[in-house]
């Protein structure tokens, strides 16, 4: 059964206000969870319609009319987890690291989790102004990948200037990454999906890459910032582990 | 101002077999009507709240009410048009053609277009199981894509098994892309969200390829089908253009 207090808490829990006061974060579906489970993650509450497989203590067998009613979802899917936030960490000074400057869509969020853990990119900073990735909208789009990426949301600016590591940045008009020699080492900077990479930031980051366009030259179109990120993540790990 | 008929017959478009029946579809958003109006697409009818900088002569200034009634978007972006559903033309021989096995996501069909758009594939093959390309959602993602990808859907199996050129395939277990020789001329599939590409059509596919994984190898998740086209895309064309 679900009490009338854990549904308050379960719901303040999509508005940011609410993660931040609690530290609490909730995540949906079979497979998220699990992936959650087996990773450094604190389960607080285990909400399931059927036995869930695992050691967890807090499992609390639920109807599926409750679990429609916690649900952020339209069809929920078997269970619902409320984890908590990690304590920050620091930021290596090692590996390729993404970083994001002002990402919204939540969904592009959770497909740049997907793709760091893919490329084993262990760490993702975020500006502040980047879409909390414990939106219970990214969590979803993050597919469990959220397990194995450490985000960090901190003042972009001033990280890049402190990096002790070279920093590359996505633009529309730069050196062509094809023809680029990438360190293993870098941070690699992408943009917000309207407008790009913020003026001040473009300012202090002294390598500009972009993925040339092969089509027509007439369009205007830019690449979305997930399927962007997709492209230069494996440029950068195909080119410099030689595998 | 927007007759009755025209606001039913707007309303119909939103459901495959009135498209069908009428051979039209919807496009929303000044930018992607202008691309679609630059480019071979035929014009029905275009309503716009302000006027329209086109030569289009069937432009009808309607007011941000009425545009509201007819979109199928939440905030309608200014312009709202009925185009023509081109004739299908013949697949060419040539290039580097993608083809879509039950790509069921239209956000992820909207992306692979765009992808095509930019990595200059210019015909983009789907089964019939596959989204259709103009359903309003599809078109939306696509951001006027759409107007430089002929889109070609037909049997896939008998396509592929027809097909005059080398012919690869998305997998989870395949030879390592980024040490495959890739030709110039080629088809490359990909295979649904959830299933991955069907069994009778693995069964004709020879060249069986994958980008490796660089993270945690226990990790089970899989990378979304518009990430790994980009990546594949992007391998297809860096390694057989010299760009």
């Amino acid at each position: 059964m679900v009490s009338k207090s854990q549904i308050k808490l379960i719901t303040s829990l999509s508005q940011k206000k609410y993660r931040v006061q609690h530290q609490l974060f909730v995540a949906e579906g079979v497979k998220t969870i699990q992936e959650l489970l087996n990773s450094s993650f604190e389960l607080f509450l285990l909400f399931t319609t059927k036995p869930f497989n695992s050691d967890a203590k807090t499992e609390i067998l639920i109807t599926e009319k409750e679990l429609q009613k916690i649900s952020f979802q339209k069809s929920p899917n078997q269970a619902l987890a409320v984890f908590k936030i990690p304590e920050p960490k620091p930021v290596p000074n090692d590996g390729l690291i993404l970083a994001l400057d002002s990402i919204r869509d939540p969904g592009n969020l959770g497909t740049i989790i997907r793709l760091c853990d893919w490329f084993g990119v262990t760490d993702l900073v975020c500006s502040e102004t980047t879409t909390d990735c414990y939106n219970p909208k990214v969590v979803q789009a993050s597919m469990g990948s959220l397990a194995r990426v450490n985000l960090h949301y901190l003042h972009l600016e001033n990280f890049i200037k402190e990096a002790k590591m070279p920093v590359y940045g996505a633009f529309m008009e730069g050196e062509n990454v094809y023809q680029s020699r990438l360190p293993e080492r870098a941070i690699l900077v992408m943009g917000n999906e309207a407008n790009g990479i913020t003026n001040a930031l473009q300012a202090v980051i002294p390598h500009k890459i972009t993925i040339p366009r092969f089509g027509a030259i007439q369009a205007t179109e830019s690449l979305n910032v997930a399927t962007a990120a997709a492209v230069l993540l494996s440029e950068f790990k195909r080119s410099t582990t030689g595998r």
